[in-house]
């Protein structure tokens, strides 16, 4: 034994959804695992997306040695590239998650040299202090992993996320003979997925959606629009093997989804036979009883392929009398709004649109069940328990279905919040101070822009670039806008501010114009229409780049 | 056969959630069904209540004959007392839905004579053409009627809100026999409720919260803090009947609450042991586990009690380890982030806080699913059907269900959205025209006030008011205030504005400074509470009642 402390620091997604990342420290050396991001709450108007403070890691940039990535999902690699900006350390992570760190990077036109590493299951790296053994686990996205990271302290096991699917679509089974023996022999610390466990029983298998997609290509008469997460490989491929079997094609719709298809497909992860796909401007004139639409938007994003295919705004596509649109994917807390009017959008067109409640499910969580936490904790049984991933009531909950452990080894578990520190030694383990933390909001721009170029939004100094605020009056049930805009503007010299709000103000009148009823009627719609356009107005004549708040009033 | 047509206008709740309103009209006579309120969605900050825009009847003023309560649900009687303002009918309803508004015009001190007209099921009474039978049917509130409106030209059936419960705990039946009396004669018309259109199977009875909630008795170790609807009689029943039990005395917080369970007890709705109750102040010197607390707040509303204990800023009570925690209820899409920021809360406390997805869920829905829509639809055979009573892709699947009926006598379902005018006469029937619907936005003041006094707010003349924008930039991780508040005010002459604002841009800092750090953290408590602030000094200070917008930035 030595003396030295192991700390684990949650720098993000702990006591809240979202931006994963854990930074473990034993002596000088750090590691982190996951580097996500999130999607700012309704109140950060004019924010893209939010990335975690990094302070405590660049204050330590020395000491950083690697960043682990556990699967390909934004909540954990989507701030990889704001990361790899500051501390351009060697990256760890599966061929499929590499693959979608890289194509964001591309996107951003990330020039500096990174260091992936490609790693598989069962292998070993040794960073350090740390051996890190990668363990395969089931999830939503295929190429999903679990940690084990042994210390001189002890190994620290950290689940990623996970679900225990007894029947995985590709056959590839959770390890849970490497989980097994490495509880066999004693686990200091485990960390798990927190995300459902306040749901009873067993999360069903990914297999489970098949014969419920069946029963919906069986019934449907003419076209299918199918929407899922981009990255659920696992469900995609199912569309597809279905789409084939009774004869349809498939249009792929929306950048992401057929960006992640493509790196899947190169990986040999997504089988598609010759000759099913068809470019989405073909799609009308295909018979419409053979052709399925893979659709991105389950979330009800106002500008994503199937909210505008909803308003019937689409370039190729359209919705119409006794078409079927199934949201394969579950909402979002926060998004039901969005969702559901993109349903009563549909619904109007005459869709038949199957989502959430509809029974059975088109759709089954990514995420274990109660009966699969017990299963890992069970087979873990650490001396220290620490609930990740979920916000503080799930936390709770997990740490209460531990209890039972006590007289199996669990010395304690720890609910921390992120910032919190664990410190873990030879005399035991506890809460021990704080460190810098917070949530970095970033501004994208009006077109996809170079990391540099990007605006990291400091919130604390409002003054410096300022607030644009829209008033817009709208009767939501005609569509009618029914007084002139106002613009408010804060935080800009006053002689230049009249001339600017008059020339944004007819800005807004005029994309308010040339926005069809449905769209006004869908405020969702129009608040992005709204800041997209005076943001390129504002960019394009001046320096700054205001934070721009419309608020529509629905009369 | 006459040649009189029968138009059914929808006023509000068609193609929307919330502010239920049918007016039926057969030649010179108009009966309403319903006059509702809708709690405003999140966009139309500053407004406490939405009411149906009332143009159509104000303008036929003469012809209005009566208004027809189906129950005494917010959404079906919250705007009674406007209504009442414009157009003072009878009203007919259960002695019970009479005593609910009854209550909120007393609270509004709303002066003039109203003639109620008590009616009881099976009663039937004429008003003009119209013979109304009313029809008990069960529901999450008790006393809760369909109506059965025979005219001229034939039966129109009006379901209210209905689920079909084969066990209530009331004993008292949904009278299917009435129902299917109707339907072998012949009904023209069918308007039936389509909230959970898209859930399948049937809706579990009231009676199967009874075991859970009594597993919950059985492992609460101390107090017990339960959350329902203050309406929904039949649970608060069940949580006397086993606090009593149990040997619990119950507290009841929350003044909806109180003021409800008093009109139930006094109608003898309710049965209350003698000696059960406690005063709130009384709670924290009992023995812990010999008390149940009764708490509004489900929908995690900021101000009210369950929030207010969850941040440790209520009166009288306090959450503290080891505690039970009970949301009876549903979630209502868009107020998840508020009840999930509440049930954190309690969880950082200490308390287990049973909700939503928990298995049993310890409440079951008011409304029927698809089977019991169905056993409705087939007991009526309608001749024309037209879904009421949800969002658009609700009455759509509603629609679809009754399709089967075709071969049973069903000519046509009609989907309309609020102010579609269905006209039906010998010759048939369809949708002609459109009457003038809109939402008025009701800002009831600081504190109560009456009807009189109220401001209803004409939203296309914004510049009347002036609006008030506060923005106001809080750590989310620590509560603390990162820059002073900004004010920003519209439509005040500039002289008056400077000052007015400067000194509301203290208050502002005044209620932040007076509050928690827990209030802090929680955005919806602190808009609530600077919205109150400063709109009580700008009252005060001027005649004016600005929209008062907080805009809160978490960083």
């Amino acid at each position: 034994m030595t003396d030295t402390k192991i700390q684990v620091i949650p720098l993000g997604g702990v006591g809240e959804f979202g931006m994963n990342m854990m930074a473990l420290r034993y002596g000088d050396d750090i590691i982190v695992i996951d580097s996500g991001m999130m999607f700012p709450e309704a109140e950060l108007l004019g924010v893209d997306f939010v990335t975690p403070d990094l302070t405590y890691l660049i204050e330590n940039r020395q000491h950083v040695r690697a960043l682990f990535l556990t699967h390909g999902h934004e909540d954990h690699i989507g701030s990889v590239a704001f990361f790899l900006a500051e501390l351009n350390v060697p990256v760890y992570g599966t061929a499929f998650t590499l693959a979608l760190v890289e194509r964001r990077m591309d996107e951003y036109e990330f020039e500096e040299d990174v260091d992936f590493k490609i790693v598989k299951p069962k292998q070993k790296v040794t960073v350090g202090p740390f051996q890190v053994e990668f363990i395969h686990v089931t999830h939503s996205i295929v190429s999903a992993l679990a940690l084990a990271i042994t210390t001189p302290l002890g190994v620290i096991i950290h689940t990623g996320d996970f679900k225990v699917d007894p029947t995985p679509t590709d056959n590839e089974l959770f390890d849970l003979h490497t989980l097994a023996a490495y509880g066999q022999r004693g686990v200091l610390l485990l960390m798990s997925d927190s995300t459902n466990s306040d749901r009873p029983g067993y999360s069903e298998s990914e297999r489970a959606v098949r014969p419920r997609m069946e029963d919906v290509f069986n019934r449907a008469e003419r076209r299918l629009f199918i929407s899922s997460f981009s990255s659920s490989i696992h469900r995609l491929q199912q569309i597809i093997d279905l789409s084939h079997e009774f004869g349809r094609k498939v249009a792929i719709v929306g950048r992401s989804m057929g960006n992640v298809t493509e790196i899947a497909h190169n990986l040999g992860l997504l089988s598609i036979p010759d000759g099913v796909l068809i470019r989405p401007q073909d799609v009308m004139n295909a018979p419409a009883n053979k052709v399925t639409v893979m659709i991105a938007g389950t979330q009800g994003e106002p500008m994503s392929a199937l909210s505008r295919v909803a308003v019937n705004s689409h370039k190729h596509l359209s919705v119409e009398i006794g078409d079927t649109v199934v949201l394969s994917s579950r909402i979002i807390p926060g998004n039901e709004k969005n969702i559901f009017r993109m349903i009563d959008h549909l619904s109007r067109r005459g869709a038949d649109v199957l989502y959430g409640t509809m029974n059975p499910p088109i759709h089954v969580s990514g995420h274990g069940s109660v009966e699969e936490l017990r299963l890992v904790l069970n087979l873990v049984r650490p001396k220290y328990f620490m609930p990740v991933h979920g916000e503080y009531r799930q936390l709770a909950k997990h740490a209460r279905l531990a209890e039972h452990l006590r007289e199996s080894g669990l010395e304690e578990s720890f609910v921390l919040e992120t910032g919190d520190v664990l410190e873990i030694d030879s005399r035991g383990a506890r809460k021990n101070g704080r460190v810098t933390v917070g949530r970095v909001c970033i501004d994208s721009g009006v077109v996809d822009e170079v990391v540099g170029d990007m605006v990291i939004r400091d919130r604390r100094h409002l003054a410096e670039d300022g607030i644009v605020l829209i008033i817009i009056a709208i009767n939501k049930l005609t569509g009618r806008v029914e007084a002139p805009p106002e613009v408010v503007a804060r935080g800009f010299a006053s002689d230049d501010a009249s001339e600017l709000m008059k020339n944004a103000k007819q800005v807004v009148a005029k994309t308010l114009e040339g926005s069809s009823n449905e769209e006004r009627m869908d405020w969702g719609v129009m608040k992005e229409k709204v800041r997209a356009d005076v943001k390129r107005y504002i960019s394009k004549h001046t320096q700054r780049r205001p934070l721009i708040m419309p608020v529509i009033l629905e009369i």
